[in-house]
């Protein structure tokens, strides 16, 4: 292992109807609170309902609302939220939703403390020193938003989608009720299941030696999803399957898995890139890029793809090189996904080779990106040919 | 699962030479420091004088000491270290040492916020509503103290055993440096191992459904130790088999395992109830009646018991009931143990049958203990007797 500090200070309210602790919590930082959401479908399935009720039970409460975040953040909703919250002197970011509506509270919250431009802290250029306190009631088993300080937010005039982190922008609490997942529909489910498998495969991929713990936690996730995930996808309101699925997707990010790990992440900028420039859903992006990333590496490092097939596909290693088990490993990965539904190829959206270049630029955040292989810009463009 | 609340704020600062960081971290709490710590062992290995020169760095630093913890930590030190904040005003502890050191400091900590008698937080009677702050600098792997809010203190004048937990005495940080483990003898290292080994059976022989992440997590916390464990016995300075013993240890009861289960915990109120009458090792205690607990339960419960030989010790299941899955996996968890040197009988301890009412009475600290199987007094004494 590498050293490495490790804190979590978020507190995870899970289990059936634990909405009703958002009252309690949310008056520990305020009564003055922007709400923030999506598209309305919190309308629709009573949740908004629900958290109102527990918002204004708490004394002299003034609620603002944000409505209407988009699937993949904008920079000017970001914008919309900070202006709220300076106009109004609000005191706490309550967050409805899945990942973009998360994300998009966090660079609010990040970006009220901070004069300049919140696209600054998106890329990099400043760090947050401080954030507006915000909670979170989560719609979504995907991201992990709930219980980390990411945040990926995308500029569409510049066609950037970046993402940053601060231990400033986790949330003080996230409920995460399974059935409040239900109502999200089958492809959307699926792109979470993809989404949470490859945040364990960018840590297990990792550039640092002896980390046999933090790897058999990434099996443990990945075992358990593959059991569940199947049975999920026909059976959408089963609670105990919703359960599982929501736990492994907060514990694939809550950065356990990155404890004393150089950790490789090349996939998911190669995915923002290709998300950035043409609007797919990042979970479907995930699925059509990662094994072909997984064909890429096993090229010179065929060892852990050969250790996750044979710990996670219970793999027959009788007579089999690596590079046979490497690419046995890859096909079950492919298999598994095409089996719920996730796309297979970059054409399924209808994306041809046209944009390649900007795709391979937009990736390329230095001059090579990913730890366990490191990619250049020529390794970049062939697995994005490869994905086509 | 069932519903639950997880929040751990402690900080692990992991890796080696990270005693460098105390500073800035103590310094956040105040100036005005009690430094705990055990029979001196600290002073022979120069973890002292690291310690030392990093606390008199603050600015203004006032440290006052309270050595010679014991290894099964007593009141009257709990008592002694109360009374050294409240005439110092102290504002800061700061436990350089293994779990008994740490645990007697977060008495302490409660302690000196309650007016009452300590002893009434220890068995429950009082809850904290808050503690002085505490960081420690961990000398041993073995209970996970360093990232939970336990602590086990001894009453040896009711010869009294008990164990309480709180929010408000989890440490502010804690330093994990493999490298402070290399002086821990190879007995006290094999009762580290199965102490964190027997935490995970604590809980992963838990009485609620559909918990399989927990489950998974809690064997990857086993394999990882089964494999590593025989090397670092041979190989008690090995910087790898530390770090990977010693990160095992602290997430075997930094209670990720315990999320949304009704754990168990009946084997561990049997050796506290052991070694309160006689004074052994608690992880001695433990490689002697683990066994034994397995093989009572599995007479009516013996599924959990195969699934663990099945998943950790890679049994075949080939013509076998789950009874005999069981009654080999509990084989192999006896070999495991004698294989790195754990003693196997109450008898090698030179305790007979004389005090086993008065240890059945400490134990059963309900009517009955345990959730995996509720416990009498008679199934006690049964696993007891079977353990001498």
């Amino acid at each position: 292992m590498d050293q490495f500090q490790y804190v979590n200070p978020t507190k995870l309210i899970f289990g059936k109807n634990q909405t009703a602790a958002i009252k309690d919590e949310a008056a520990q930082y305020g009564n003055k609170i922007l709400l923030v959401y999506g598209g309305g479908s919190i309308k629709k399935s009573g949740l908004y309902d629900t958290v109102m009720e527990q918002l204004k039970a708490i004394p002299d409460a003034e609620i603002v609302e944000l409505s209407g975040v988009e699937p993949n953040p904008r920079l000017s909703t970001v914008n919309k939220g900070i202006q709220l919250i300076r106009e109004n002197n609000l005191e706490f970011i309550l967050a409805v939703g899945g990942g973009s509506v998360i994300d998009c509270a966090k660079a609010i919250a990040a970006g009220v403390h901070y004069d300049g431009d919140v696209w600054d802290i998106v890329t990099g250029k400043a760090a947050p020193a401080s954030a507006v306190p915000l909670g979170t009631v989560l719609t979504m088993a995907a991201t992990g938003t709930e219980m980390n300080g990411n945040s990926v937010i995308t500029n569409w005039e510049e066609k950037d989608k970046r993402a940053f982190s601060s231990i400033h922008t986790y949330p003080k609490f996230s409920v995460l009720d399974p059935q409040n997942t239900y109502t999200v529909p089958k492809d959307q489910t699926v792109y979470g299941i993809v989404d949470l498998m490859s945040h364990v495969f960018e840590q297990y991929f990792h550039a640092s030696e002896n980390a046999p713990l933090q790897e058999r936690f990434g099996e443990s996730i990945l075992k358990t999803t593959i059991d569940v995930a199947p049975k999920l996808i026909k059976d959408l309101e089963n609670y105990d399957y919703r359960e599982v699925i929501m736990l492994n997707a907060t514990f694939a990010l809550n950065k356990v898995l990155t404890m004393g790990v150089k950790t490789d992440w090349a996939t998911h900028m190669i995915e923002h890139a290709v998300s950035a420039v043409h609007d797919i859903p990042h979970g479907g992006g995930l699925a059509i890029l990662f094994p072909r990333w997984m064909e890429f590496v096993a090229q010179t490092k065929p060892e852990k793809v050969a250790q996750l097939g044979i710990r996670v596909f219970d793999l027959n290693t009788e007579g089999k090189s690596l590079n046979d088990l490497a690419a046995e490993t890859i096909q079950r990965v492919k298999e598994f996904w095409a089996s719920i539904g996730a796309p297979e190829n970059l054409s399924d959206y209808g994306i041809d080779s046209r944009e390649i270049e900007l795709m391979v630029e937009r990736s390329m955040v230095g001059d090579t990106i990913g730890s366990y292989v490191p990619l250049n810009k020529d390794d970049v463009r062939t697995i994005l040919v490869n994905s086509l």
